[in-house]
């Protein structure tokens, strides 16, 4: 058997179409969704995601509007743009880049971000109103894994999911998604992670294999079953000379190793990538929904 | 092999004596702790759960202040009732019993304590704090169940746990707090619920199985492995002609089947349920301690 491609990049694109159409609606009736970017320091990393949101937000017809500081602003300087971004009333989405320059202040800083522009979905509001089933801005790449599963008409229903990783920002909310009792969960889940002393022995019996480990090839064949579905999340630079920029994307998976065995595979990049993006468009128009009081669309 | 009997009510009757013996200390300082507890109607069975809060608290040396409306209260008059506990200098912890005679409204009303004095860890601020691994009030009855491991000296680290039930009260906490990276969890941790097709499956691989379906002996004997450890959370009322209240508590688990099985059990009742007040009076104490500055006992 060969894998189907879970397309992450098409499904992308035909979300990305839906929002820029609800946007034009959006902006018809007065309301143009604006996102605040703010970026802290020169990491070229950060700098380059940064972009690669603000060129999707241009694309999708979204208000982008950047606020960079230097690597030396103090804790003050960032709520204090922070604060404004909360006030300003053509912008619904806040985005604060991380890593921050100086970690430590990550939770004041995202905590003061108004739980209602929480585009992120990191905020303590939507991260227990999301646990408890609540309606929430949920984080956007366990949210874009959800929708890479429905429209490729993966229901997880009732299968085995088991999770690889623990992160706040992957592991641990994609777990409690694909639990909940709705259309989009109710599996029964597993979640693995460094101090599982044989993640094989749980990611063998899945039907259902979520990949956020954060080490390339770290899933091998030989560690799920035949015919299950596999949602790589990793993203990790292997060397590779071939190439200008000397190295290449590859996931948490052995992707090609697993072709003729998973009955369907994200690939890396095109795969969960393209959808993290999406979502946070996604949550920008529903803030703009929300803040407006007008109906979700 | 005969179980060892993991005694909560034991457990508990030791946490309450050095709760007490912090709750003197503290009201030698002059912060006398205070939960205030709101009971909207007459149901019986919320009646005696306030009781037993209340005489635990007695027991403790806590305050305890009863506000009592009729099952006719509108949302307004018991949101000003946990505004007015909000304010009040001399209450740090605030309880609703739930549920409420009109349930629609229970989440506005949780929503509306103050999170400083959340003692049951229901608020979404708590919820998204416990979640991301951050400080926060913990639900009591999950928290009791780490206590209970803790104090048996049955370490999860490294295990494999499977959770039986999904409830926001309890099994979705209590999966979360065992798969945290630290000194009482890091487990691997699988939730099973009403749309596992075969629970056994799960459970009979369990190093450690939590119990907290709500439906009484669903978990037998040949559920589990020889040797794991069986958490029951549940109570539940078995018809009994030999007692004079007609009926006896049974756990969801099969107890005297699972004796000659498990390595150890928690009896139903005496294991679990002690430990749930317990840990409400724990966190009454430790809003007490943070709401005036002091540092944690």
């Amino acid at each position: 058997m060969t894998a189907k491609r879970l397309d992450g990049k098409q499904i992308a694109a035909e979300m990305r179409l839906e929002i820029k159409t609800d946007v034009e609606r959006l902006s018809a009736e007065g309301v143009r969704p604006g996102l605040g970017v703010l970026l802290v320091g020169d990491d070229p990393a950060s700098r380059s995601y940064v972009t690669a949101k603000e060129k999707a937000c241009a694309e999708a017809g979204i208000l982008s509007r950047e606020i960079k500081l230097p690597a030396s602003a103090t804790k003050a300087e960032i709520l204090a743009e922070v604060r404004a971004l909360n006030e300003a009333g053509d912008i619904h989405g806040i985005l604060v880049q991380l890593p921050l320059p100086d970690s430590s202040i990550e939770e004041e800083v995202l905590n003061t971000i108004l739980p209602e522009k929480d585009v992120d979905g990191f905020h303590p509001v939507n991260v227990g109103r999301m646990m408890l089933g609540l309606p929430a801005y949920l984080p956007c790449t366990p949210h874009g894994i959800l929708h890479i599963l429905k429209r490729s008409g993966c229901s997880v229903s009732g299968k085995h999911v088991v999770v690889v990783g623990r992160s706040n920002i992957v592991g641990r909310p994609m777990a409690n998604l694909l639990s909940q009792k709705n259309d989009l969960g109710n599996a029964t889940v597993t979640v693995c992670h460094t101090g599982t002393p044989d993640i094989g022995r749980f990611t063998r019996q899945a039907d259902v294999v979520i990949a956020a480990a954060g080490r390339p090839k770290v899933i091998t064949a030989d560690m799920i079953k035949e015919g299950a579905v596999v949602v790589d999340v990793g993203v990790n630079r292997e060397e590779d000379s071939s190439k200008a920029s000397g190295f290449r994307l590859v996931g948490d998976c052995d992707y090609d190793a697993m072709l003729e065995k998973a009955g369907a595979i994200t690939p890396v990049p095109g795969g969960v990538g393209p959808m993290t993006i999406t979502m946070l468009l996604f949550n920008t128009v529903a803030c703009a929904r929300r803040l407006n009081n007008l109906p979700a669309s």
